[in-house]
C-alpha cells in the first residue's frame, strides 16, 4: 500500500434504515474522521450523498477521496444497485450511477455483513487468515464468507446468508417468510424468543417474568444471566447450542481456519462462547475437529460498519493495482 | 491452451480401494488412452505408480507427460499426502515425493469429489460457470464447491463435505461416527435405508419385501419404482425431499448458478430430480429463488474420475502459466 499519496483517503459509508454513518479512512486503516446523519430515504439518495460529500470536504480540505465503499441492506456488489430493502424507501436505486454524477472515483457496495467480513480481513482479527467466516449477531444473523482471501459473492452477489439456513423443520417464523431459519434462534430477538419459550416450558420463577415481551431486550437477559437467573442462563445455553451446531455444518462446507463473531450478543462472553464451542466441537466432522478458532471480532463495534465499507473499497483498489 | 506441444498429455489417476483407473488426456480434454489395474495397497504405492507409468509409456511412446493429477480418498491438495483412508493400507503416504522419484513433472492431488468438480468445470456442464456445486451420489455423498472459478479447499484442503452436514438431530448413524449426516439419507445406501424405513412404517405389499437387506441395491429400488411400486417411489420422493432441502441451505451459503449431480442415482432421472427441484425451490430464500439450475453432470460416468484427476492438473498447469 506504499504507492498512495499522503492526502489520499477512502470514504466508507454505512447506510442504515434510520441513520447513515460515514468515515474517512487512510489506505492503511486509520479512521481520520467520522460522522453520521439521518438517512432520510423519503428524499432521493443523491441528497444523502451530497450532504456527506459536502461535510467531509469541509472537514478535511486537502483530502483526495480515492474511492468510496458502501455497506447497505440488499446492496448488490455486481450491479451497483441497492435492491428495494424493506427498511428504505428508495426502491431499487443505481448507487454507482448516482455517485458518478457527484464524484469521479471507484465505488463498491455490498451488504453490511459482507463489508464487515472484509473489514475483519483487512483491519481486524482476520489479517493473514485466508479462510474464515464472519458472523454478525444483531437484530438478525448476517454473515460474510472469506475463501482463499476473497469474499464469496456467489453468482448474483447474495452469497453468505447463513442466518437463513433452515436449522429446524417447521421451526420459528422468520421475517423472510419461511420457518426455522438460524436467525430466528440466534440473534437478539432469537435470544428473547428462546427465553420466553423456556419460561413457558418451565413456568418457574425468573427475573424475566416481570418484563413484557415487547420490552425484553438481549441486555435484560444478559443481566439476568449474570445474576444467575436460571431461565436467562438456559436461554444463552440454548442459543449457543444452536449456533454451535450450525457452525459445525458451516465447517463441513468451508473448513475455515477461524470464525469471528461480531455484535452486541458477543459481549455476553462465556455465556455465549462456552456452549458455542462445546456444541461446535462435538458436532464437527473428525478430520476438521479442533482445527477452527472461534473468537470475537477484532473490529470495534462503534466503527466496524464504516471500517468495513472502507475496507471493501480499499480491497477493490488493491485488485485494480494488480491488473 | 495453445502453447502445448502436440505430444503433450497429462496423466489422470483415480485411486480406489480395489482398483485404480488411469488415463492419458490431452490439454484440451481428449481421453487418448485409458486403463485400470488393481490398487493392491498391501504393496508400496511406488509399485502402483511404476506399473502405471510403464504401461502408458509402452502404449504411447512419443508421449510427453507434462503433469499428473490424482483423485484419491483423503488426498490433501496442500501437502500432497494421502492421509490414512480407511479403505487403503498405506497409512499416510507422501504421494508427491514418491512420484518425484519416478518422473519429473508437476503433480496435484485431491479427493475424488473435488477432482470431479474441476472435471465438471473444465470438461463438463460447468464450462463458463464461475459458481457451482458438484455433488456425487454413490456409496456416500461427495461434493466439490466452485466459487469464482476456483475449487474451495478450505484452510486444510478438506472443504466441501456437504455429505457430512448434519440434517437430522440424532438421525441415522453415519460411517463417520456421528448421527444424521446428509449422506446417511442421500446416497445409494441412504436410499436403501429409506426404503426399509418406509417398509417398516407402512408394513405393506412391495416388490422390495422379497429382497434381504444386505442384497437390496439402489438399482432394485429404481426398477421397483419404474414398475410403480409404492414403497420404492416413496423412497425416491423422500430422498429427493431431503436432498432438495439440504441444497436450499447450500444455496444460502454460496448462491451458486448451478448444481450438478453425478453418480449412479442420477440415472433415476425424474424420480429423483422432481422432488429435489420441488423441495429445493420451496425452501430457498426469496432473493435466491428460481435462479439456480440443477441438472445431471456432463461427465460420462465411466471416465469422469480419470477426467477429473486430469482436469485438476491441467488447471494447475494453467495457474503456473499465469505466474
Amino acid at each position: 500500500m506504499s504507492d498512495y499519496n499522503k492526502h489520499d483517503a477512502v470514504l466508507g459509508i454505512d447506510i442504515g434504515g434510520t441513520n447513515t454513518k460515514y468515515g474517512l479512512v487512510t489506505p492503511d486503516g486509520k479512521l481520520i474522521h467520522k460522522g453520521s446523519c439521518p438517512t432520510n430515504s423519503g428524499k432521493p439518495i443523491s441528497a444523502l450523498f451530497k450532504n456527506i460529500l459536502r461535510t467531509v470536504k469541509k472537514v478535511k480540505k486537502d483530502l483526495n477521496i480515492i474511492g468510496i465503499g458502501i455497506g447497505a441492506p440488499n446492496a448488490n456488489y455486481f450491479n451497483g444497485y441497492i435492491e428495494s430493502p424493506p427498511n428504505l424507501k428508495w426502491g431499487t436505486v443505481n448507487v454507482k450511477k448516482e455517485l458518478k454524477k457527484l464524484i469521479s472515483c471507484p465505488v463498491a457496495l455490498t451488504n453490511d455483513a459482507n463489508a464487515g467480513a472484509i473489514g475483519e480481513m483487512i483491519f481486524g482479527n482476520g489479517k493473514g487468515i485466508n479462510d474464515f467466516i464472519f458472523i454478525t449477531l444483531g437484530t438478525g444473523l448476517g454473515s460474510g464468507l472469506i475463501v482463499d482471501g476473497k469474499l464469496v459473492y456467489g453468482h448474483d452477489g447474495f452469497a453468505g446468508e447463513i442466518g437463513h439456513v433452515i436449522v429446524k423443520e417447521n421451526g420459528r417464523l422468520c421475517g423472510c417468510g419461511r420457518k426455522g431459519c438460524l436467525e430466528t434462534y440466534v440473534s437478539a430477538p432469537g435470544l428473547k424468543r428462546t427465553a420466553f419459550e423456556i419460561l413457558s416450558d418451565l413456568n418457574c420463577e425468573s427475573l424475566l417474568t416481570k418484563i413484557p415481551y415487547e420490552k425484553l431486550t438481549a441486555k435484560n437477559i444478559f443481566e439476568a444471566a449474570a445474576a444467575k437467573d436460571k431461565v436467562a442462563m438456559l436461554a444463552f445455553e440454548k442459543t449457543g447450542e444452536i449456533l454451535g451446531k450450525a457452525l459445525a455444518n458451516s465447517i463441513a462446507y468451508l473448513s475455515p481456519k477461524a470464525i469471528f463473531l461480531f455484535g452486541g450478543l458477543v459481549e455476553a462472553g462465556d455465556l455465549l462462547f462456552k456452549p458455542v464451542k462445546k456444541y461446535m466441537n462435538a458436532n464437527t466432522l473428525n478430520i476438521m475437529k479442533n482445527k477452527v478458532t472461534i473468537m470475537p471480532s477484532g473490529l470495534d463495534e462503534g466503527s466496524a460498519a464504516v471500517l468495513g465499507a472502507a475496507a471493501l473499497i480499499i480491497n477493490e483498489l488493491e485488485k485494480l493495482k494488480l491488473k
